[in-house]
């Protein structure tokens, strides 16, 4: 699917595109006069876009949008900050399984250079989110918030986050293995490499959060989340 | 957990490490003499290793090998090549999950320059398979057979694969959801980007492969993998 946006608008239901977008759909799929692709508006609908006009590095869609975009997944995401480049994989990851909000925060074991990456600039984040929603054909990119402090988060936004919903951490060792197709909405805590320190850890469970492992394996943060993911909540 | 060869032992129940492990354990555990460590033959038993001589780069370990590896996960993935970057990372989590057995093989739809990449070579594939046993504090790697041919795996190998196993085949739109916590052992088919051909689909259905996928949502094939895992074993 083809992500537009407002600005992509040129006139009516016309778009044209000529940069990243376009090069994909002159290069790769080869489309030509005529050609339908799946489009979407960020935010919006889904639908088709007929290309009207092509050149070597630019194009024309007429776009009529219809369709709604995959319903959410009912679950949010507490990730401590990981190693910048897994953050992008892990960002696409988030994206296409449908979760819509993701906080990403310190932990006692999280390396103190994470936070001075590139990586963590809108700009690049925006760009992870926006490729997520392509693969997934999804609209709707997930609310990321940065908490750098651990107290801060955990004073701030963890005591709301509760609120009628389920929370877990995943906890290795902690011998509750994940239920099953949940259905009520969730919150998921990941931890860094090493996991989340003791006190930390009493930080979620004093909220209502239940730890939970995956057996005997430690599985990778990348790995781990689609799995728990897929765990809790039927598609 | 410390990835041991049986060419480290020095003396009895003695290894002499020097080279990534050591240095991983020296700046990264900063581990010193009498310290514990988790060890864990390759394809043997896992235990414990005691540093008893550590210098700026090397070290001993007394290690005693008393407990089993986690138990393997009962799927065997057939994998259409991906992009060797993203082979490499799929190897880790496949490592991780448990899976011993792993197909990969050409499809219509994987770019032929690819067969060519360094990454495939054995020395880099036995690598990420070591980081994702070491990960999943595992000893048993994954078996990994290649076939050039869609053809020659058609014939030669798939029609072993079903004898008293289940097959599937993730394939977007196939309107079939993945099966839950099955006590089968199973084989997964998971195609390129762009999916299996028809006639590539037509062969494992052939051989009764049932065609699965996962709703709306196309996942990329790195997150498709853990998220069918976790659904078809319950772990």
């Amino acid at each position: 699917m083809i992500l537009l946006f407002n600005q992509d608008f040129c006139c009516d239901q016309t778009v044209r595109l000529s940069d990243r977008r376009s090069e994909h759909i002159i290069q790769v799929l080869k489309a030509c006069e005529g050609s339908k692709l799946e489009v979407g508006l960020y935010k919006g609908n889904k639908g088709i876009g007929e290309i009207t006009r092509i050149t070597n590095s630019e194009l024309d869609l007429k776009v009529t949008l219809n369709k709604p975009p995959p319903p959410p997944l009912p679950l949010s995401i507490i990730l401590a900050l990981p190693r910048p480049r897994m953050l992008r994989r892990i960002l696409i990851s988030l994206t296409t399984l449908g979760i819509k909000k993701v906080f990403i925060i310190n932990s006692y074991r999280v390396e103190k250079s994470y936070w001075q990456s590139p990586e963590l600039k809108n700009k690049k984040i925006d760009h992870f989110i926006n490729l997520g929603l392509e693969q997934a054909k999804d609209t709707i990119p997930p609310e990321i918030e940065f908490y750098k402090s651990f107290k801060k988060f955990g004073e701030k936004a963890l005591p709301k986050l509760i609120n009628a919903n389920l929370g877990f951490i995943a906890q290795p060792g902690s011998n509750n293995s994940c239920p099953f197709n949940i259905s009520q909405p969730a919150t998921l805590a990941v931890g860094p490499e090493g996991g989340f320190i003791e006190y930390e850890v009493d930080k979620f469970k004093e909220e209502g959060f239940i730890p939970i492992d995956l057996g005997e394996r430690i599985l990778t943060v990348e790995t781990a989340i689609p799995v728990l993911t897929a765990k809790l909540f039927k598609f």
